[in-house]
């Protein structure tokens, strides 16, 4: 099932996605309004709004985000670093989180902007020390996500936290797929419909298991925590006017265009 | 105004404080509980509670805990380090907030937990890029911080959210003071009684208001939120066992028990 987040008449809600979602079809998509949230048992209103009516809003208001550097050794190559012996984890927090089609706004701090594309894992319920036979049970779903990073500012500033979590840092959509093996889905990513990044997620150093296991070893997931697993290469500078796309196989697409802070 | 969080017969509540919080004095503190939340303006209901018959919890839930590395000299020194060009910035999630009394519990994967004892500067309202002199207004007052930090994992990962982002490594309390100058205070850590830290806010490289200045020119802060200004020297051990406790001038002490994750 394809859950999303959107708004209407002033109204939030979670609906599931119904129709192809194949290029060109999207405009027959209708979404079904979920009773209650997706976090728990729920029921199809069977109440329908075609998704060309509504905006869509990050389909999740996660607490926090979870994000891993240099998973992908291509990745860390292009920047010049090895593959860490422990995974690299940092937080991005809700506040740099934005939906699809919303700005991503260029820093007043920053001169070298760049995209990182990246599989987003949705947790369904909260958890802490997750043995890795049971990673399988807190997973809601999957989205996309770009994990917008200030390049200077990252390698100026010791700790991440202005360089990968200011406002609008964190785009994630369309919308959370409940029902996919992320094993091996190519990540691409354009910038004005240009081919930037293209990887696949079978070239993960750690697996998403591996990963939520070494997470939850030392804090607590809540339901709608998203944990980011890392960009292949391909990473570069995004400038003001530019339209950035995340395509993952299996769930579609987010883009956001980056504007000028005013 | 002193502005405690607590619980009594499982509801929830804020309650201003009243009566001497001289040591020794305590057990005569009274709440009297507020109308509303402290965010906005609120009334005192004029019903009274005894604080000794109440639970404290965390004075606030932050949504995010941003938090600044090396900003005391000697504390920067005593660990190999120089004070750096820019604030170190990194943050400790809301799943990592405990409460005035409440255990912090050693974390599986460190075998060198240490106290931090710090000055919380808690956030009234939404603000984003604030100017110097406007920083007053967006405050609504401060409490004891502990930032305890696995130090051993810190030194091994190159990003810090499991070294400090676990759960139950950021003790918060015992109260908000609203009405204080934080320019000059005593900053004191004991554990077991005896004393490891003492320094004085005067002694902070950067002051609060150039902390808030450069962390709200990347990200929006909400009310609630809460900026860790920094340890002063004396950073040292906790062992299962030990009660450490973190006192600041003006405001109280903040008391909690290192317990074995069972």
């Amino acid at each position: 099932m394809r859950i999303a987040r959107f708004s209407i008449d002033g109204n939030v809600a979670f609906g599931a996605v119904e129709g192809s979602t194949a290029p060109g079809a999207e405009g027959e998509l209708v979404l079904d309004i979920i009773k209650g949230i997706p976090f728990a048992d729920f029921e199809l209103s069977g109440t329908k709004v075609p998704l060309s009516k509504v905006r869509l809003l990050p389909p999740v208001l996660p607490n926090k985000v979870v994000a891993i550097g240099r998973n992908y050794a291509e990745h860390a190559a292009e920047l010049g670093h090895e593959v860490p012996e422990t995974p690299i984890t940092f937080f991005k927090p809700s506040t740099s989180v934005v939906g699809p089609g919303d700005p991503i706004t260029y820093p007043s701090f920053s001169q070298d902007l760049h995209h990182e594309a990246e599989l987003a894992v949705v947790i369904g319920r909260m958890c802490r020390e997750v043995p890795k036979e049971r990673v399988k049970d807190v997973i809601l779903g999957y989205t996309c996500a770009n994990d917008v990073t200030a390049r200077d500012v990252q390698q100026r500033e010791k700790q991440w936290a202005r360089a990968k979590g200011f406002d609008s840092s964190c785009p994630l959509g369309p919308w959370i797929e409940t029902d996919l093996d992320p094993a091996d889905l190519t990540i691409q990513c354009t910038v004005n419909g240009e081919q930037r990044q293209l990887g696949r997620t079978s070239d993960m150093v750690r697996s998403i298991e591996d990963l939520i296991v070494h997470i939850t070893e030392a804090m607590t997931l809540l339901p709608g925590d998203v944990i980011l697993t890392g960009t292949p290469a391909g990473v570069g500078p995004l400038n003001v006017g530019d339209e950035v796309a995340v395509t993952i196989e299996g769930i579609g697409t987010l883009t956001n265009k980056v504007i000028k802070r005013g």
